[in-house]
This record gives structure tokens, sequence and C-alpha cells, in this order.
């Protein structure tokens, strides 16, 4: 558990929507002894949580009235707006906590309309597999009022560790196309060391033992290239943006050697390449970021 | 230090190349007591060492003869084999390890020149960078000699953790060209979520801190992935591949909302379609490593 501060047992919780990670969410105040009304679309994903003490809400709006704090973990952004405007009269004054998966627009979109109906409203991105839930290994970063972050801390930290990033109720979201994006990256990175092994017959399980150590020291350089980013600051005496690139190139050159398209690293070669073009041979690796494209509309 | 066994200081060693890697290489032999001859091109770049105790050697040739352990970290496999060149005659006996960065086919090619020459001949893969070697966060994946890695284990262990991955010679350099492309992956996804980041003035710093915490998470994911496709068995209940095509999707969609190209993880978007449209929707996410195109010859 992550609560650093103790909860009060008579602060009523509802949870809307209960998939594995509604269900979790919901367990997770179950164990701690608050009462918890949920509501399902389908009722019967209820059962297991009734059973263990839940109240069992009638409709979204009896949920949202029930309880002063009510958390939102459904499908996507339409669906909670569908759930929340069917519970619009019971709004005000409620604490709303959307976890719902969001892009930045639709998270702003549904914020504003939330608290143009007046409720206090909180915007999460859950960075958990269900199972996690309520464990060290599990984090939410919210953004939206801060005032009902501090005011229900204690409870959203037994969810899982916790971090405001702000009051725009988007940032969550954006955090959270970052963060998936890396996550993205790293799979891409995956799948193309798992096939180069596979062209030598070297198993993916003994691969991947190498790789994961390798990629963890990789990961403690990430803040430093951070660092040299936000500063603006490319001098290095390491990692210079001529080695990479000549690295890569080996790397993609070996990799069609193999037998292998370089289809998911070659656009990398290109920010690289772009960034020795510009003059910054001898600058950090971490310059790269500065030839992203911006999108074609 | 990762010695496991003693070593015997009276092996004398070799390390032919002295820049920041054969220079930190060196300084560990030397820190260990062993006799080390050290010889580089321009040869200022030993004076440090031999103010510390090493030898040294007028040429190439004359280091190969000086030890039964003759340690090569050169610029390239050209390199490699026109400094073994010189030192032909002095060949024949000694062991041979070559630490140069290398892809398979040049790894392969001057594996066999060195044996056909009568040396033992070692290939190692180095994950560490200079300042690392002779410590935990240092490994080295040896391929080729069995018997070589067996002789020299606790010397090589001087220099870092080390692995036997096969006795083909080449097998180092896969390692090698697979690892660093798990690592590249992972620097694409970096790039990708710090300019997200950036388009919403989120600092890099303070995104990195969080996206690291998830990936650290994700790596613990890798194992299982690889076991699957080890056993291609995709069958799962957690992470499908249709989840993950929509969930890129969005991710992307969002991305060109914030202005950003998604050069860098729609090829991924590719294989997770490819595996959709060819009905594997339900299965795990490790099943897009079948859609990585063969290489265009």
């Amino acid at each position: 558990m992550n609560a650093t501060a103790s909860t009060s047992p008579s602060t009523s919780v509802s949870v809307i929507g209960l998939g594995n990670l509604g269900q979790a969410l919901a367990g997770a105040f179950l164990a701690a002894g608050h009462p918890t009304t949920v509501w399902n679309r389908s009722a019967a994903k209820a059962d297991a949580l009734v059973a263990r003490g839940a109240v069992r809400a009638a409709t979204a709006a009896e949920a949202v009235a029930a309880s002063d704090l009510v958390v939102v973990a459904v499908l996507d952004q339409d669906t909670a707006r569908t759930v929340l405007e069917s519970a619009a009269a019971a709004l005000p004054g409620r604490t709303v906590v959307n976890l719902t998966t969001s892009t930045p627009e639709p998270a702003r979109a549904l914020a504003d309309w939330a608290t143009g109906h007046g409720a206090d409203y909180l915007m999460g991105a859950v960075y958990a597999v269900p199972q996690t839930i309520g464990t060290d290994d599990a984090f939410i970063l919210y953004s939206g009022s801060a005032g009902a972050h501090e005011r229900y801390r204690a409870e959203l930290n037994l969810l899982g560790g916790d971090t405001f990033v702000g009051s725009d109720p988007g940032l969550a979201a954006v955090h959270d196309v970052a963060i998936l994006s890396g996550m993205y990256g790293l799979f891409s990175g995956f799948f193309q060391a798992v096939a180069l092994g596979r062209s030598e017959r070297i198993k993916a399980v003994d691969l991947t033992g190498h790789l994961n150590r390798w990629l963890q020291g990789v990961l403690a350089v990430l803040p430093e290239f951070a660092a040299e980013i936000d500063a603006e600051s490319y001098e290095t005496e390491a990692s210079s943006l001529d080695m990479n690139a000549t690295g890569l190139r080996n790397i993609l050159t070996a990799t069609e050697s193999q037998g292998l398209s370089t289809e998911l690293l070659a656009p990398l070669q290109r920010l690289l390449d772009d960034q020795v073009t510009k003059g910054h041979a001898r600058h950090s690796l971490s310059r790269a970021v500065e030839s992203l494209k911006p999108a074609v509309r």
C-alpha cells in the first residue's frame, strides 16, 4: 500500500465502470474499509464486489448521488460523458476522479463539461495493470483540481503512488500519451532485437535477459539527456551524435545482412543524420529530439 | 569488481588500442596487479598507463609477443585485422580477446583469419561505458573459443560480468546488434515522449522521471513476451494485439493533434495492424515480431 496518510473510513466512494481496472479500484477501497458503491452497465460485473460488501447502484446517477468521491473507469471519454450526463443532476458538490484512458483533447472537453455542471474534477492517468492496483508498482498522475487532489489524497493513495502534474485537466492525458509513446518505442526496439536474435537461432528469453540488463543502464542515462534537452544545451563529452549516427548505420546494415527489415529503427537514423548535417556532430545524442518533424496536417 | 575466482597475478596481459575503452581495460588489469603491456598507434595515449606501471610496446607485434592474453579494443574490425596482421608471426599460441565493436560478418571473418594464424580467439561485445569497466554495471558477452573463455575467465572477470554465448565467434556480435537495436528503440520512444511533453511545456526531466518508473515495469514484462515468442504460442489474457493496435492508433492521433510527426512509432502500428488483419486480434502483443518484414535486397 502507498497510503502515507490515514484515510477516514467514513469517506464513501463510488466506482463507475467495473472492467478489470474498475474492479481493482473498488476492491482497493473495500479492502481499506470504505463504504463503496459500484455501478456498471452490465450489472453482473458487480457481483463479486457486492459479495465483498459493496453496494450495487441501480443507475449511474444513484452511484454519483451515493458518495462524495466518484471514481470513473470506463472505456473512453465518450462513454464517461454519456454516463456522467445521465447523472448530471447529482454532480454539484461531488468530486469526480476520472481514470479513463484519454488523449488530451477529449480529456479537456469532458473536464470542462463536468466542472461546468458543478463537479470538482480530477483527471488521472493510471500506470498499472489491474493486478498491481494498491501496490507500490502502481502510480497515477493527476491533473485538474488541486483541491480535490489534496482533499482525497489519502483515499487516492490506496490505489497506488500519485503525483499531481498541474491544474490543466489535460496534462494527465498529455503525460499518458507521452509515456505510452516511450513504451511503444521500447517495444519497437524489443521486437527488432528479438527478430535479430531469431535470425541466428538465439532464444528470445536468453537475449531478453541481456537486453534488460543493458536497458536498465540506459534508463539511468535518460535523465541526463532530459536535462540537456530542457536546457537546450547539448555540449557533451560522451555519446555524440556522429558516433551514434555511425553506430546506428552499422546496425541497420547488419540488420539487412541478417535478412531483416530496418523499418522500426530507420526513422531514428533520419533524426541523427539530420542533426549531423546541420553541423551538430559533436553534440549530444539527445539533440535528435530537435529533428522530430511537425505533423503533416 | 566481479572477480569470482582469484586471478593469478603472474598472468601477463597485453592491451592493444588505448581509446577510452582500452585505457579502462588496461587500468583494470594494472589495478589487479597483472604485468600489463600496452600499445597504441599514437603512443602518447599510453603515457598515463605507463606512469601506473604498464610496459609500453614499440609495435603491435611486440605487444602480442609480450603476453599470453592479448586484448584488442580498436576502432573497427578492419583496424583490428591490420594490427593483428602486423603481428601475425607472434600469434601462434596466443589467446586473442577482441573487444572491438562489430557486426556479425566482419567479426566472423576476422575470427577465421586469426584462428587460421594459430591464435585461440574470443570475440566479446562490451556493455559498459569506459567509466564502469571493472564494476558491476559492466558486462561482456563472449563467443568463440570456450577454452579461451574458461582459461582466462578470472582475468576477464576483472573487466565486468561475463557470459559465454556460444562457440560461433559471430554470436557476440549478433547479440551486440540486437541489444543495441533494443537500445535505439528505447531512444526512439524517449525522443517521442519528450517531444510530446515539450508540446505542452512539460519539462523533460519531470516527464522522464515518470517515464523511467513506468519503463522499469515494462522491462519486467519482456521476459514473458520472449517466452511466448520462443514457444510461438501467443494465447494471452492480457495485452492483446487489438487493444494495443487501438491504443497506439489513439496515441498517434493525439501526437498529430499536438502538432508532431508520428514517424518514430508509425512503423510499429503497421506490425500490429498486420497481425490483427491476419486474424490474431486476441493474441498477445508479442506476436507483432512475426510481422517484421524481410530485408529488401
